[in-house]
């Protein structure tokens, strides 16, 4: 079930042959996804709700084969490791994976693991500072049990693929809460027409974020149409909602340069803002923007003489502005995505988090549709 | 004509009583505005459509009691000068004021000129580094003709009040198109309640950005049903419409710190978002957060021993989410109030910025909205 | 006098031909001097001791014709108009200019009226957003007197030029103190061999910053050499010493990115560090980086079509470390050739920077090198 | 050995008691030192030569008692994670640690996990976003065996101390090369006078940077007057020397801000400039700066009722100026204790980094002081 399966069309652009980061060509997903047990919690046993989910930003050697980059914090309660020299150098040098917040460590350090394993000995790269981001799925998950191994990293890295996504409670995704409905991952693309470059922009989130009586969809106020009365919230009363947290990442194969990733970057932020989100204190909402058209660059940890300039091509600025509406339309629609290809998930505890019930959101869809 | 005169509420959060930035006490504002002439345009004699607004952060003196501030950037094809300092002390030590593009100079060179005609020679102040923002109003006004003075901004340095604030074509704000209508200034506010401190929220925004097809009021997609077939642009078809910039200024007595009024300064560029601004390539969207709540702070600039250290507060970072939720309705809300204020202008050369008309905005509002 | 006529050399690189910011091809550089009376200080009478001094990035329209650039705030007790600007393009499209920090509007404007002058009514320039750096000259120059005019910035501009650099009291430098000896305006460069690219990088520093104590030359500790219980301070003994600024321009025909000029900008900063600067509170620290290896692109402000995409080479950011040198090495002499440069100057109310004696250098620095 | 016990001296401000970070008062400082093994290289089994190193920031919970931190990149190949938390909150809320790049990951995690067991099920702390940072210890390190395990980290937590700080090849510093000698872990530590509020800064820095002919002791040459063909660079001739990178921790007792200890942080990188540093382009020179002056404040990430606002304190900004010195002083001997504690190690494949000869240093200092 996705956003226009229910006739739900954001924005004005069109979208990609697949709705997904993987129209742009050559950008791969795969997701290692936990789920074990059920019951109460206890710590190191379970129940697991987690996973890892891995975007490779073309068909190249991402340790190798560079492409420029550029991020932007919304809200920064939330890890992206690898951004300093995202910020410094303009490039993405790795792979980028998503997890669960206490499980970035054991990601980051297998993903260079993997690198080792398959070049051994002779690999020309020197040091790796992967992309690694977060969204915390305690809620459901035994975060603290830290689940998540090495193996789940390879696995994940290994079920990379071009094509459909899977969506929702899927790889990092798995345990995630979003508007206080369950949530996860979400993708959705644009296509710009001919005479603005025909470039593609997708977006793929982890949406773990976002309070119940905000959330809006296309404009709608779904959120208190359908409250937590309705369809409870998966967090206790206590609990402050809005808890969560979003890592969006954007990919595109116009040729920008690294300061033009970073305006598409907090573009991403726009397209939360207009569902609902507003950075919230506990949020971490950390964007990433990479593009592949000036492939390949190459990449300062390898060994090895290197040419001293490299041909490469920009976007002049004044076409820029049709890449930023994409990334707001694919934005919004990948959180909408997430919410409905999510199903209702037990956790821990027996903590629930129930799916937007499509249904009813088509239901208030048409309701503040203006009669024709 | 407001929002609320048309019953248009934006969120959920209660207004200040005057619903403007001057219910953060002390905060005062001003404007100059000058419309002269009509007809075709004459580089250096007109028409004249520009002006200053100047805001005053406190019922003190902004030089020697500096409050704290940080800001945040959109999209930056605009000026804002007086940031460094601002990034670097975290503190506002002068008044702000809002011009044309081309004018700033002149008034930012005026505002040290007030200080120094106002205390003469004993003044105690070194340096000046003031706040001066912009944005275009070309399409309507003889803008190379430099026709802001510095009595002007004497003039609006005078006019300063509490109180209701003028919006629409006043100020800076005068020659000013938003989302392809009639712009200019705008304002509103939003009280928290008592749990949550009871803290106001003011922003005053100066709105000049925006394709009409965008514009979005409160979910509603207002720009794409008052079409340019309907009222026509203010902009002529080869000139890429979006061309205009939003500045906007926060005002808060909640006691936060420098990174937290950067916090509150990014939530307004999410209230522009959900209109329908993107940070358009040719915006300059630049906004400023400072906060009264602790006064009085020692600036740098002034000559004579100061304290080792002062007593301050902070706001705990778990009770910030609201303020965010109060910067992002009072934005959306303010860019809604300049439009409705605004009455249709003919500027140089017979061009012409039509008002948004209210009650076809009333009209659509009601179409768009559920019936009970 | 410059610091080579004294047999000292910077670090290990070679000078370029004039070792100026000139000797990047195209730069140019113009001056407009103010020294007008003496005796006490009337405000607006005088005594006059600034000006203004510009800096053309190539020898093409700046306005039209735009080069990559990025800036480096050390501290940010200071003004350069135009930085969101860059930021967000990562563009210079103007002209450069320094004056006195209370001057910066008036210079701001003039460089536009001096467009629209050269253009007229057929100019395609919709706005512009110049790039205006200053520092404080108020301890010999009748700062609150407003002396520098809209004809000063028109005769600088004029008088740019390529080759030699006037160094020392002239234009934006004519009124500035740099560890309590006269400063000013100072100029020095390198070149890369031919296997580092062969590149060139000039820096030109208007130095008004720093502490007698702290002014080490070469990594000799000339400032406690030269005290000034020998060479009296500029500044009186209650004002705090090292209140001044530095603002520092880097040029390069590297073809570089926005991001690696930023890069460079922020080792002008470490240039400063090596001479003695600690960005102390008062001083507006800030550098400026542009690149001319990717001229021209298309300025977002000028009206009409522009190309889709631009062809652009980048510098191989694992040849990149040789430019940073550069600036260091360029940086450090540039200051030292302002202060060489600069002669006593007694300014408003009789009070005397008084130079940096060139003998006694020669002197300090012959007694810390080691015997052959 | 340190700086000091060869009459090395730099700066002018007093030192604290150790002079070390843990002259701030609660600062401990732990190591785990893993030395295992020589001859080739067999990935995975050694020889190792590396470790971590923790700060902890004060004497009581770093969990749920934060202190104000601010950070600065000079060179951003490195990593240094939990920084996208600083810049939001303003906030450190976890030890520090220092390990080598590819360990980062596990450190990361198991920081997290000691919190864990340390509070088992009842805690109140919902995520972790620990901060660590990393150099590249791969010249004399099996770095791709992985051999940092969560134990080492538990035994550098459990290690502690206020007092002494071990230096050299121990901690995260084991396997560093310096300006092509040893490097490794150095500490220096100043303390303001009573005027200036008698605060105290202490410097750790993680040293594994900088080419020799670069490196400059207060001022003296010192590695052109002891070239590599006197004592061997640790790098082979066609590995680009310079490579490493530098961390450096900042620690006070000043009542700073967020902002403010942003500012200390930037003053690190001068530090490092004096010594002869560039932020060369494979560097990861990354700095942290925390202050103890306004504990405890309330975490994020703890549950339960915080208070609406805290009472704190700020150092007024006239005062900071004698705070950067300190950092600036601290910095440059924190380096040099470093790379003085350091002996000569022989790591994989007989790769050998020489400590700097004290003999000789003591000499060069000698050659270029002037005579009495």
């Amino acid at each position: 079930m996705r956003a226009r399966d229910l006739g739900i069309v954001i924005g004005q652009l069109a979208q990609g042959t697949r709705n997904a980061i993987t129209d742009v060509a050559g950008v791969r997903v795969g997701h290692a996804t936990l789920i074990v047990g059920e019951g109460p919690l206890v710590a190191g046993r379970g129940p697991v709700r987690t996973g890892v989910t891995v975007i490779m930003p073309h068909d190249g050697d991402p340790w190798r084969d560079a492409v420029y980059a550029g991020s932007h914090r919304l809200n920064g309660n939330g890890e992206l490791t690898g951004l300093e020299w995202i910020r410094e150098s303009g490039m993405l040098t790795s792979p980028i994976a998503l997890t669960n917040t206490h499980s970035v460590g054991v990601v980051r350090d297998a993903i260079i693991a993997a690198e080792i394993r398959d070049r051994g000995a002779t690999s020309d790269a020197y040091w790796a500072l992967p992309v690694v981001g977060e969204t915390y799925d305690g809620r459901l998950n035994d975060i603290n049990g830290f689940h998540v191994r090495p193996e789940h990293v390879f696995a994940a890295l290994a079920d990379a693929r071009t094509g459909a996504v899977a969506e929702g409670n899927v790889g990092g995704g798995t345990g995630m809460i979003c508007h206080e409905f369950k949530g996860g991952i979400g993708t959705a693309s644009r296509v710009l027409g001919q005479a603005e470059g025909g470039f593609s922009v997708g977006v793929l989130v982890q949406a773990n974020y976002g309070r119940r009586d905000r959330l809006s969809i296309d404009g709608v106020p779904v959120g208190r149409e359908i409250p937590i009365s309705e369809v409870p919230s998966a967090w206790d009363p206590p609990r402050t909602p809005g808890a969560g947290s979003i890592i969006g990442i954007v990919a595109t194969d116009a040729p920008l340069l690294p300061h033009q990733c970073e305006r598409l970057a907090q573009r991403a932020a726009l397209g939360v803002a207009r569902v609902g989100g507003a950075g919230e204190n506990s949020s971490g909402d950390l964007f990433l923007a990479f593009a592949t058209g000036n492939r390949p660059m190459p990449a300062a940890h390898v060994a090895g003489p290197q040419p001293l300039t490299r041909d490469i091509r920009t976007l002049v600025d004044s076409h820029i502005t049709p890449l930023f509406w994409a990334v707001i339309e694919a934005t919004e629609e990948a959180i909408l995505n997430a919410m409905l290809a999510a199903e209702t998930m037990v956790g821990r505890d027996g903590n629930t988090a129930h799916a937007l019930p499509p249904d009813r959101l088509r239901e208030v869809m048409a309701r503040y549709r203006p009669p024709p």
